[in-house]
Formats: C-alpha cells, structure tokens, sequence
C-alpha cells in the first residue's frame, strides 16, 4: 500500500508519519506513506497554490491548477484519490476497511474553507469528510485517515487480535478497559476480571460494551 | 487560551503545533498550545504508561497513575480535561464553540484501543470522540480538536469573516467556490459569480449551499 498526502504542509506530515505506529510501519516497509509538496507544481515567483474567491468573501481558496498538474504525475491507473474536505462523505470505520483494499491511495488537502469546486467535480474519486467540524486544513484529515488505514494493514499492529476487537469494527464500542493496579485511590477494578473466569470475562465484556453503547451512542444500535 | 496535550508523543504534536495557523497563532500569543510528555509522569525504570488488559486479550491499556499524578500537577481551578477516545461524545463544530470559550483545555491522549476506566470514570471532564474509526492514538484526535478550537479564537484567521461563512457554522455545508483561471480544461465557473452582481451571488450561493446540503447530507437538514 502507498499512500501520499499531497499538501502545502509536507513538513507536517512528515512528522507524523515518522513517528508512533505509523512511522514504525513505514520502517519496516509493511505501508510506504509520504507527503508530497503541492508547491512543486505552483507556478510563478510566489509559487502560489491559492487565491481570492470569484463573486468576493473571506478567505483563500486553493487552485484548481497545481492540483490538476499534481495528479496528472502521481496518478497510476490503479491510483484512488480523495479530496479531504467539510463537504465529502461522513468517514467511518467502514470507510477505513474499504480504502485499506486500495494499492495507491492520494490524500488531497485543500483550506479547508475552499478548494476550487471544480477539483471535486473533474479530479478525484472521493470527498471524504473527517467529521462536522472546521479544520484550517485538510493535512490533520488525511493523517487521521492514513493512521486509521494503516493500522489495518498487516503486521501493522504489533498483536493481530487488536484491530478486531475495537469499538465500531463490531459496530458498537468496545467494552471499558482496566490494568495494573487492581485499586487506585479507592477506585476498583470490576472483580471479575482479576477472577481468572474466562467465560465470566467475555460475559461480562459483552454486557459492558452493550450497555455503554446503549447509554452513549444509542444511534450505533 | 492555553491548550495542553498529555501524551507519549510529544515530538509528533510539537511538529503539528509548529507549522500552519496553529504555529502563527502561538508564535503571535494568540493561544498557548503545548504537549507534554506523559512519561514525567511514569514509573519504574521503564517509565511504563501502559500494561496488559486485566482479564487478558490483545493490546495495552493506559495506566491510570501516571494520568492522575499529571492532571495533579497540571490541573488547576479553571481547567477542563478532556479524555479523546472512541466511547466519546462525537465532536461537532458546536463542541468547538463550547471549548473555545474556556481558559484552560488539557487533552488526555491514550492509545486509542484502550485507556484505564478509571480515568474517564474519575479523572476527566468529559471524553470526546472525532469520528466513528479507530485510530492508532488520541495524539491526533487532541490535534484535530486543538486546530478547531484554535482558528475560532480572536485573531488567529488573518480574515476575521472567515470563521462565519463556513460548514456547520451555519448549520448545513458551505457552498462550493472558486478561483482563477475562470475556464480550465473547459471546466467553466458559474459564470453569475463572475458577473459582480452581489445580490445575484449571494443568492446562488445560498441555493448551492442548501442543494449540496439535501444531496450530500440531508442528516444535518
């Protein structure tokens, strides 16, 4: 799996995925992610990659040109690009599997208050939305994307049972968690899980994680 | 405005906090962003932060010791603590709004697949999810909700109207925009955007606004 983060911010990105789990990964060659500088492509002195929006208003909004250029050279036929932006579909943990399939995935990071339309309309495959909220930009989004499909690679994850197990791959949160020390400050952990009961473990785990889920995101259900 | 990351990825949030908006913001004063090393905090000669799930299974759980000894030192009256995790409320721009009006944000990053009860149960204010996936760390959930937070203070976007007119500020998605060249591979813009007609502009982007809106996502009608 490659992926490439095509931003304003490759100094970012690059930070990100140098370190934790995903920089591990990239170590080890199991994803190849980079982020790839959009000014490479801008044109002029300024090597400007944004400009004022046509009919005014506030803000920035990023060219349709440098973009178009871009992916002209890093698209393959295999490639599948996604444009980050408040506008796209809702990302969910399904969409995360789906990609995960993909050889080549290209991230897209515009302002987040304006990419020129006519990029989502003529130039990617996808517009994915991180989430109903404002980002200044779009490179937090492809991260948050590239770190969520990554850890479904293989050998990714360190323990292969983790990625199953979460909250949203069975389609409801996971159950509440507990480690070393048994009591904190007066605060205990639930007996049964130091009880060495296997089938009273999973039980209660299950019922743990139903009644959560009912209690905090009954939408799930 | 000050907003502090506890994690175990300090490097990782310090590269984010640097660049784009966020590092013109800090380096400006307009808001005190920093992460802080949750391995202070830790133990042992190991500085362990996590420790395998009581009741056995794959991955590590967050320790709730060190959590608690670095919201002693860290906390005072003002603060609000909040725990990123999937059993989170999700975040929602209005949630942004919310946190913004705060002195003193501190974000618990934990390993996304499982933090100690005990914190959320008696450590934190509230627990927070970004979306519906599983990431590798909350490190990047804290970012996303750091970049959000950040723009709507005084003076961090240089165009002051440019935290208004945007998706979800306004209760549906922003209309699409534009930007030179007018005609690109054909690709026109609307050509009312390029007519100076303000009453006309404003008047289609409204009608774009509530049509990309009933397509994309009537949820939020």
């Amino acid at each position: 799996m490659k992926i490439q983060i095509l931003t304003i911010f490759p100094g970012l990105c690059e930070a990100v995925l140098s370190e934790s789990i995903l920089g591990r990964a990239r170590r080890a060659g199991l994803v190849e992610a980079e982020a790839v500088d959009l000014r490479r492509w801008a044109k002029g002195r300024h090597r400007q990659t944004d400009d004022a929006p046509y009919g005014g208003g506030p803000g920035m909004v990023m060219m349709v040109e440098p973009i178009a250029d871009a992916l002209l050279e890093l698209r393959a036929p295999e490639t599948h690009v996604v444009l980050l932006s408040p506008h796209g579909v809702p990302f969910r943990q399904k969409s995360a599997e789906r990609l995960a399939q993909k050889s080549h995935l290209i991230f897209v990071c515009g302002h987040y208050e304006g990419v020129d339309q006519r990029v989502a309309d003529h130039l990617v495959d996808e517009e994915i939305s991180i989430g109903d909220y404002v980002l200044t930009n779009g490179a937090l989004a492809a991260l948050v994307l590239t770190d969520t499909i990554s850890r479904l690679l293989p050998g990714v994850l360190g323990d292969s049972g983790s990625a199953l197990a979460e909250s949203f791959t069975t389609g409801i949160l996971d159950h509440p968690h507990y480690t070393r020390p048994a009591s904190f400050q007066g605060w205990e952990t639930p007996p049964v899980l130091l009880s060495g009961d296997h089938g009273a473990i999973a039980d209660w785990r299950q019922k743990a994680a139903e009644r959560l889920t009912r209690e905090r995101r009954p939408d799930l259900l």
